[in-house]
């Protein structure tokens, strides 16, 4: 029956099958390939009120190490055996909404697979003509959201506010030194390299920024922000939190983002020892989840889409190439810093 | 010349001379005597506007420790060769301000030394008929101010909310306890050992208290607090905060009032490893300085006070004997726990 190989033999059409990444251990430490397992699945098909979505960007976060832990959390863990959480973008294929049709471009929770079936209302759209669809998942998507909210309304920033922020150029960070200066405010950035450093200042805007891989961070803080710091938006913990504490101003809020110094422990989080500067400085030290905003995600999307729109709000999205086969090797270079802006890994074309 | 002999020889009159405790070096780890000198001086005279105090009782507090350190803090630190900064009730022997007349009796910073000269504005009055007068060091005193501004101003008390407390009968837990009882909320106690933690249900009306010493106290506090922590006060820091940390409920409040478990540290403060805990349950964590609520003073003394009159709420002072000489060993007793209540020095009849 040679006349059915069309294809050459183990290479099926990708429109009838699909590839998906699942959890298969968790890990401990630094995740690996032996924690997932990579399946070929058939392609799912939508019921009513469903989507299917070809997927063709994914999004890579420090908090989807946390989601692979069995503890507690702000969302359940992924469970063994199931596809890895991932935000993505991508095209509707086949729609059984009255909300989509084929050819939209669509924001969700697809999971690290090829294609994703989802509810059309737990979806977004993304328009690739006012931005590049990765930016979609990077400033117009949940890091956008969530540097707007932390800054303005956790952070509660003030006009003549000193604001630091760690990860200065990560997907989360780079925003919120923008927004920073947007509003008037002193911004400094931390980041590792003076690569990153030079690309804070230069294309983002801050007014300085420490490289804390070769500098002192406590003391390079304390010359650059001599009143101490009113904002510190924090996305990394350990020593570089410390370091920030050492240098509050009366009355500052420090923004509990992420710690993704911490995220790979095997020997426990490093707690920041000085915590009594909260007292000392009568500050205050608050976390939050984007989530909690998503009545408000319209506000901010406006916001940044007119500032983005001025010229005023840049991004940068550091697009890998893989599939979802490098789904792992990929979202581990979030940890060792070697990821230059948002991380977004490339599904397919 | 024997008849200036009215008393036995080295045993000079108490009204001509003044014994005093000086800071002479910096403890590392728990002070001892000989980082004090105890000198004998000639009685000090007030100049205008000054009032001559004959001291009868001091306050021990944790935070004194941190007065001999070199840190900058939200005080200045003690200098050496100073005498050692204390809170302490005296009656009036001299005056020379209009504001107060010998024989009243008054509050205020007159140091570890048996009569201090301080300026009538740095001065409040003390009324022995009311409440016996090492109260006025506790639950009328800084203890009781900061317990009434921690809780409802930091920790932003509100009906329904389950509160816990560190250092449940101390000087400052005994006072947050009894006003989250008032207010009408659920109130959990940690203290080390059984008779405070009898003390604690018995006499200040907690709920219920842990035993920290006996006891797991993240799982107590789970079993006790099924929905979370609402306000977590914190006079301890160390394990304990943790354990709170690892159970609070969505928007939670921790207050930083002190962390006596890690003043007199060798080895640098323990962060709080849990502080993650922050983010997923998007709580925050705050500290105070009880001097920024000087304007209010009055407003939480009044409702101290018509609490006590009713008999809501009560107070307990450990008085501890020995004059101005036992000062180091007497203040070392916050730091073992052995003390039960607020800590007062009894400097003379």
């Amino acid at each position: 029956m040679l006349w059915f190989r069309r294809k050459p033999k183990g290479t099926p059409p990708m429109t009838v099958q699909n590839r998906q990444v699942k959890l298969a251990s968790r890990p401990v430490g630094v995740a690996t390939r032996e924690n997932f397992s990579f399946e070929t699945a058939p392609m799912p098909a939508p019921a009513d009120g469903e989507v299917l979505i070809k997927v063709l960007y994914l999004s890579l976060d420090p908090a989807m190490r946390g989601w692979m832990n069995e503890a507690k959390s702000y969302i359940p863990p992924v469970q063994l055996g199931q596809v890895m959480r991932a935000g993505g973008v991508g095209e509707v294929v086949e729609s059984r909404s009255p909300a989509f049709k084929p050819g939209d471009f669509v924001v969700g929770m697809t999971g690290v697979q090829e294609y994703a079936v989802l509810k059309a209302e737990h979806l977004t759209r993304a328009d690739p003509n006012f931005a590049p669809l990765p930016a979609w998942l990077g400033v117009l998507g949940m890091p956008g959201m969530t540097a707007y909210f932390g800054l303005l309304d956790v952070g509660a920033l003030k006009d003549g506010d000193t604001v630091v922020v760690s990860g200065a150029t990560g997907a989360v960070g780079q925003v919120v030194g923008q927004i920073a200066r947007i509003k008037g405010c002193k911004v400094v950035g931390i980041a590792g390299g003076p690569d990153k450093c030079r690309m804070a200042v230069d294309e983002f805007g801050y007014d300085a920024c420490v490289d804390y891989k070769a500098e002192d961070v406590r003391k390079r803080l304390r010359d650059l922000c001599p009143n101490g710091i009113d904002v510190y938006f924090d996305n990394v913990g350990g020593d570089i939190l410390d370091a920030a504490l050492a240098n509050l101003a009366r009355g500052a809020r420090v923004v509990i983002c992420g710690a993704i110094s911490q995220y790979n422990t095997t020997t426990g989080m490093k707690g920041p020892s000085n915590y009594m500067s909260l007292l000392v400085n009568r500050a205050r030290m608050e976390g939050f989840i984007v989530f909690d905003f998503a009545a408000r995600y319209g506000e901010a999307a406006k916001a940044m889409a007119r500032w983005i729109a001025e010229g005023k709000l840049k991004h940068r999205e550091d697009v890998e190439e893989g599939g979802v086969d490098a789904f792992v090797e990929t979202l581990n270079k979030l940890f060792t810093g070697e990821n230059v802006g948002k991380l977004v890994l490339k599904v397919q074309a």
